[in-house]
């Protein structure tokens, strides 16, 4: 069932993986019409972008828009830089694949369509479980980010600031996958994999890809990931 | 003179105007050596980044890079939209000029960059006192995002968050371009009109224009502005 044509709006960030599909889902049943945002931030395929954009209209979203920010241009991540290898064995603190700023950058455009939009909401699909060490999927960078949602904007000093919405963060994997699948989620849209090929097909062995499949085993749920 | 080749870096938002011209001259004055970062963010015209680039070669930047947002494609703004028009009256309240999170979006990506670099301190030109009413140039947003960079990155985790710098927050106009003149700062270079034609040249009318004319005029310093 969609929300009504009255419903509040929501921007829910939508990379195209699991997690993101998740709470796209989330924001439908907590009565919003969501807005999907991407960004093409210079990760090394596109497969994801495809992904959320078939998430996106398999959720019946409002809208689906991608901006492209080029922070690849500044190098420092094996997501964004060629010359930077994705692992393929897990390692020691902050992995090679975070991506300096990147939620504060989402979430900061996030915030300015909200503005636009008078959305009532952010929803993001960030995990602080099986999070791989990221500084930004904590629930302390959320609750700063809504602090500045609160004195960052026109929106936000009339006393309307989105509520930043981030209903995963204190989940394990398969309970993520359990959630989704209760609200009707297809997995099989999903794109997680740090390496994954044109037509979307994942590698198995990075990081993304282990936390997935261990999280659809220990769900009982049928993972239907397309490996190559 | 230059600082040392062992100086801490700073990022410094560098848009091409007369503010961020003088905040890069604090920088140096600081002791810094400036990594100068300007955004491609779908305003009108190219002249302001053409500007920023000969800034940054007179005031001897390590290096300038120009990181493409494209918050055009989210609408919004008479900086962005093209079915948005510059005013050239002065109205009441927040302005259409006025680009939805544009400084938290900037400031997210400079934090990204400032990690990479390790750089110790953020430059940028917000201004509180002739800021044309955008909530992102007062002194609590630059504190709320101070506060969010010690938990966004792994830098702020470290506790080496670089200080967000807005040294000319409380400045009038004239008072900027006194300090800035003292700093040897070259406006000639420098673009502020909304609406500047493809060779820089300013429409004399807007906002931005009248607040830089009164300012030369009030620090009685000769305006080197190129009108049309």
């Amino acid at each position: 069932m969609s929300p009504a044509a009255d419903s509040p709006a929501a921007v829910v960030l939508l990379s195209g993986g699991l997690d993101s599909a998740t709470v796209m889902a989330c924001a439908r049943r907590d009565g919003y019409r969501c807005h999907a945002l991407s960004f093409d931030y210079g990760q090394r395929h596109d497969a994801e972008l495809r992904a959320a954009e078939e998430i996106a209209r398999d959720q019946a979203a409002v809208e689906h828009r991608t901006v492209r920010v080029d922070l690849g241009s500044l190098g420092g991540s094996a997501l964004t830089d060629a010359a930077v290898a994705v692992p393929e064995t897990p390692g020691e603190g902050i992995p090679v694949t975070y991506v300096p700023a990147r939620n504060s950058v989402f979430l900061a455009v996030a915030m300015g369509w909200a503005e636009i939009l008078d959305a009532r909401a952010i929803y993001l699909g960030v995990n602080a479980v099986d999070y791989s060490g990221y500084p930004d999927c904590r629930p302390e960078f959320i609750s700063a980010f809504q602090n500045l949602a609160t004195v960052a904007t026109a929106q936000g000093l009339e006393g309307r600031a989105p509520v930043i919405q981030a209903p995963l963060i204190d989940l394990p994997k398969a309970d993520i996958i359990r959630l989704g699948t209760s609200l009707g989620v297809d997995y099989a849209l999903t794109v997680s994999c740090y390496q994954a090929d044109d037509d979307g097909r994942a590698c198995g062995v990075c990081d993304a890809c282990r936390f997935r499949r261990r999280g659809f085993e220990e769900a009982e749920v049928a993972d239907p990931t397309r490996y190559r």
